[in-house]
């Protein structure tokens, strides 16, 4: 999705770097857990900005761990908790993921999420600008990412502390902690209020949450970046009825299974290809322009990462659909009822 | 490797289309092994210059399956026997991989080799031209892929006719068939011959074929793009040593392992990782340019497929050497020790 390919432009990728910003590797706890385990392979595996950072993190617990230990940096592509390297970790003594909470708790998997150590508040105090006073308005949503989830509660005090009735949620399983968003899910926005402030690097998140909840404001203060904005979606239907438009004369399906232990939808997949003969059932991990050339398909429905599909749709040579706007495109639902698609299970 | 990458040339996958081909699917074949296992869930796997045709055969295979049979295309990259979508042959089952031979016989498995209809006997006659008369030299090897393994016996028994001394071989574990080649292992060209008739579409097997055996001129007789030639290997000792070069006064070396299944050569990237204190073990299934980008490494050593290094190696941002010349580029042997890197066990 855009966030590996706009090469050099770190804002959407949460990873902007323009504060130094030290990461906690939990080091101590890694090693433990080695220890524990008398462990000889450790896999590790960083998201695509920290996948730098891999060769001195497992220098340092090289140090620390006994000699026999072999260290493995997992150079899969990494976007998310739905994105483990099942590979690696199936091999591996122990497995730490780095950059996300869990997306699903699991005994073979050590989450070290990198909470940021940017301070929120200057940041936040400009965002307020952007929102009603609380007298006019007082009630906000508050929602962040993973690195950032453990000033949450300070940043529901400072907010209320200054008059606001600040909502949050849990959201559903996919949601490890209260107030969380990913790319795919915005439940802990699910809230009563018409704006929604974001705290938080860059702007993938927020502008998801927009498309997800068009009637909501959606404010974005970015400690990261040092910057506040309002999350834009005006050209998101536009662009989604545009992909509609384009594969409605389909005559091939390909439908995309993504076999990311995270980013599976089967029932889906399957239920489009047993109700139409003229799709296809595709299996891939990555999907990538250049995987689905190789098919000599009309239009492409993917079942995995919606991002992908919204963000990246145009860099693909036919046009691809939710599983929602495919409904639309074959008429089985009024064209009106397209909406961002959202992910809600694990695995 | 660049089998995938040159997109539109089709000359180096042994997929040219100048003839009009027709493969044998083993439709029969297939639907026996579906019947016999009441199968539900069925994966077809196809290299990447077949990926096209594989909604085609999969209409026909569910036109003859039972009604509930679910087809899954792979839309995994795919260059080799070596390159099976285990993940897709896991989960269903009956698993087909098709184009090529196998490199290890499996019951998870059909192989469905895909063998070409071309009549190899017009440009083998053409070929002819660069051999020496067999009254001047009789010794010739012979060696084809898997699409024209069917003719083998045929392509001897005409070079006999005509007063050749054929040698052919089957080579090591990793090649099923006599005188079979794969991109990555040449000992069916083990033989006492100082020419090699290649028969078969493309130059990727035959040039890797004459740098393994620099001391043999090898001969391409085409019979898909019709054409006869010597295959080159000039530049690839060049290239190598320049690599080589390039790679000497690395700090951080970045040691590939590569987790398709016929590509992991485990030993290999262990040993160096524990013998060097700069060197970090990576694993990934696809090694291209974008993935390594990520890390932060002044040189790579490629356990995977050889081919990715000595084909597409300048394609990648940091010298990417085969394990051979990273033992060079060390000190551990001497500079004109370096050969081209074959590959030699299964898994």
């Amino acid at each position: 999705m855009s966030r590996g390919s706009t090469e050099g432009d770190l804002t959407k990728t949460g990873m902007a770097l323009k504060h130094d910003r030290e990461w906690d590797y939990e080091l101590d706890r890694i090693v433990e857990a080695i220890e524990e385990r008398d462990a000889t392979k450790v896999g590790l595996q960083f998201p695509e900005g920290l996948k730098r950072r891999g060769p001195n993190v497992a220098d340092d617990l090289r140090e620390a761990a006994p000699d026999d230990v072999t260290f493995m940096l997992s150079g899969q592509p990494c976007y998310g908790a739905c994105d483990l390297d099942t590979y690696l970790m199936r091999r591996t003594d122990v497995f730490v993921h780095f950059g996300h909470t869990p997306m699903k708790e699991s005994d073979s998997i050590i989450y070290v999420p990198l909470f940021s150590n940017v301070d929120p508040f200057p940041i936040m105090a400009d965002a307020l600008d952007e929102l009603p006073e609380p007298d006019e308005d007082p009630d906000v949503g508050l929602v962040t990412t993973a690195q950032h989830m453990n000033r949450f509660e300070e940043m529901t005090d400072w907010l209320e502390e200054r008059g606001y009735e600040v909502h949050t949620r849990r959201g559903d399983d996919r949601l490890t902690k209260e107030g969380q968003v990913l790319g795919c899910n915005y439940a802990s926005a699910d809230i009563p209020a018409d704006q929604v402030l974001y705290v938080g690097g860059g702007k993938f998140h927020p502008v998801g949450l927009a498309m997800e909840h068009p009637e909501k404001t959606v404010v974005i203060a970015d400690p990261v970046n040092n910057a506040v904005s309002i999350a834009e979606h005006d050209q998101f239907l536009k662009q989604r009825y545009a992909s509609v438009h384009k594969a409605m004369g389909a005559e091939k399906w390909g439908v995309i299974f993504c076999t990311k232990i995270g980013q599976g939808r089967w029932e889906q997949a399957q239920e489009i290809v047993e109700n139409n003969e003229d799709a296809y059932l595709i299996t891939m991990d990555e999907v990538t322009p250049d995987r689905l050339r190789n098919f000599d398909m009309d239009a492409f429905v993917n079942t995995g990462c919606p991002r992908i599909t919204t963000d990246d749709g145009p860099r693909f040579h036919k046009p691809m659909l939710t599983p929602g706007e495919y409904e639309a495109a074959i008429g089985e639902k009024p064209l009106d009822s397209i909406e961002f698609d959202t992910f809600h299970d694990t695995w």
